[in-house]
């Protein structure tokens, strides 16, 4: 089929008339599809199940220094939970704090700390007239919903196949000491899954900020998270590149098991400077007693180490791969050569990242979720949930089943060929 | 024997050689015990130890609504979790927000919160020139240790036998409107064991505050933790209280299992209006993803339900009354009569508080520590570690065995006669 701008008006409303009959017998169907969120399936979340069993009854529950892991003690990590989340950070234990069961609760943490008691000396936020972020997009919502509820002004840099466009962060981020902040999902990005090149990443560590209290917030989420066995992409570790840099405060690495274990019940992590976890140390000695160090044995007991990740990481790809393959296939072949959309085939990751015609995205997701078809909410990949172009829409594999997929992709494609003939139309 | 402020200076000179020698003995031992913390001891830890089991690697992991408590999702809590916390607070279900690990992480959080944004619609406190805080001392350092990071002036409201000085917390909260909050251990208060009087919860009800965001911090953290079977003190509901009273939106009620199940491995919870609770859940949808929900249901699985927690509450009883009371009878033989220090016998909780003479505190902490026993530091009971009379102690007796909690009370009662006597002949 030729590329829709090439047709004529009345081919147009011919096809324009074909799809609504489609979509009607869609709706008809009465689906309830959820392609919304980056949610592990059953199916994954049940090769973890022998980690139920690893702190039985009768077992030690003791870490390798002799403490009871069931009492109170240990604020920032028990010594083998650092050595194997460094070790899936790339960094030593003792560069890296454990914390609890949500990465996403720690950056909301380091940002709120930094309102109140300021970054490692420096004036609070909060007594600031103004803060701003620096938001690649498009990117993790969740993120971006975290700068705005503490009304820091957030500023879009445009993704590039290789990273945000570093050109645009060197001049914001060396001119306005009010930017305190930039957002990375450096690793099969999300939504896109791009990995953040070699001369981005040494791009990023020799920045010289405006702000000294001007830190990366770099959300490492997808480390491990590949979905092909020959091909994974590789991402320049940070903090070692920071400190060759002489830039070795600017960076806070994130990471957790949320999607490795199980989501909501994994262990979460942040590597950086002995300086800044210094910082994250005095507070956490005021806020809590200590972190759930059970749970922290419970995941050294069953992964034991790196490999014992990798090889578990191999189970879930064997899971979800399937799940990608059939929905680029079926974006290729609905919708390739149409000139309405382009899509990124990631190499790891949660998400595809959907770019419409510009104006269509909004509606796109409208008529799924009239035909019974959730995605993930247009513009979300955007601070303030405004996509300036009206086009990204977030794609989210892995949680249904291989038919609900299949089902909820078709449904999708359709969507996007009536909102296309539409927006052409009008 | 006389009380000591009726011996002569020669035999108060007698008295000390006698006792120097003693404490020397004492330190030629060489020891090293510990009666610091509120920590559980190792043989409490050991009769949760089938919680362990309850979710095993065959077991339905689903909550009574069908979802599955692996995966992410369930902001607030499970439906059964939010019973079992309801029953342990004498609330209903939708009264209730379960949390992470860890109670004391909460409040942290909601001061933080309060800083940030304001309570329920308020002025963010970091907004305002100065924000205060009342402290019934002595009290809990861990609770005072989060107003002082804050940087909130503390206030000290002496404790009675039947709770805080009401006449002048009234009077403070309703003429100040920089007064934000009050600390609260209500029932088996850290450190004396003191239960707030019927009349003082409903004085506690009934306040006035000239601020609108003032909040009471109900920290209920013994509300299970009884002593005796035969003799437990009541402690009104103040939820229920301060609706009666109009005054539905004045109290935040905390709870926790950390010294019910596993310390640093238990569930915690907040108890509180609708209206306070929506306040609650609007940040900790930005803040996380959810709290781990499988620790929440093998905490339901193991407990099932009130009578449960009663009845395990009684093993931990068992375990920790004779400690109390070796304590007690150890003070009472040995320091009984001699007007050099008091103590109180509490029905519940975790402590003892003992007050020396006057200026004697530091110095039996002190003296307690060369002889090989950590004591809680003077002064911990107070704001910012300050005790105006430098007398009170908080002794902590469950943590060591009977043994060497024996052996560490033998010490501390020669440091606090040694002490004395000094002080006397000073």
């Amino acid at each position: 089929m030729k590329p829709y701008a090439e047709l004529t008006r009345e081919e147009l409303l011919n096809l324009k008339a074909e799809l609504d009959r489609k979509y009607d017998d869609i709706k008809a169907k009465g689906l309830s599809l959820d392609m919304s969120r980056g949610k592990p399936a059953t199916d994954q979340l049940d090769i973890s199940m022998d980690m139920m069993d690893v702190l039985h009854g009768n077992a030690d529950l003791s870490c390798e220094t002799g403490v009871d892991c069931r009492n109170y003690g240990v604020i920032d990590g028990i010594p083998e939970a650092k050595r194997l989340l460094g070790e899936i950070s790339e960094v030593e234990p003792e560069d890296i704090i454990i914390f609890g069961n949500s990465s996403l609760n720690v950056m909301f943490d380091s940002i709120a700390r930094s309102m109140t008691h300021g970054v490692m000396g420096n004036t609070p936020w909060c007594k600031l007239d103004k803060v701003k972020f620096l938001c690649p997009v498009p990117g993790y919502d969740r993120h971006f919903k975290i700068t705005e509820f503490f009304g820091i002004e957030m500023i879009n840099v445009p993704m590039t196949p290789t990273g945000p466009d570093m050109d645009m962060v060197e001049e914001l981020v060396s001119s306005d000491d009010a930017i305190k902040g930039i957002w990375c999902v450096p690793k099969y990005s999300n939504p896109q899954g791009i990995t953040y090149s070699k001369e981005t990443c040494e791009r990023f560590a020799r920045l010289k900020p405006a702000a000294p209290d001007f830190r990366i917030y770099w959300d490492n989420a997808y480390s491990v998270h590949h979905l092909y066995g020959y091909h994974q992409d590789f991402l320049l570790e940070i903090l070692a590149e920071c400190r060759k840099a002489g830039n070795p405060d600017i960076v806070y690495k994130f990471t957790s098991t949320s999607k490795i274990s199980f989501p909501g019940s994994g262990i979460a992590a942040v590597a950086a400077s002995k300086a800044n976890l210094d910082d994250f140390r005095k507070y956490m000695r005021i806020q809590t007693i200590g972190h759930d160090k059970l749970n922290q044995l419970r995941h050294v007991r069953f992964f034991k180490n790196l490999d014992g990740i990798h090889e578990h990481m191999l189970k879930h790809a064997d899971l979800i791969r399937p799940k990608f393959e059939m929905v680029e296939e079926l974006l290729s072949k609905e919708l390739g050569g149409l000139g309405i959309g382009e899509w990124t085939k990631p190499y790891g990751g949660y998400f595809i990242s959907f770019d419409s015609m510009d104006g269509c995205a909004k509606r796109i997701v409208e008529l799924a979720k009239e035909a019974g078809v959730i995605m993930t909410e247009a513009g979300a990949t955007f601070p303030y949930g405004k996509d300036p172009r009206d086009r990204n829409i977030r794609i989210a594999p892995t949680f249904p089943t291989l038919a609900e997929l299949e089902e909820a992709a078709k449904v999708f494609v359709v969507c996007v060929q009536k909102a296309s003939v539409e927006k052409l139309l009008s």
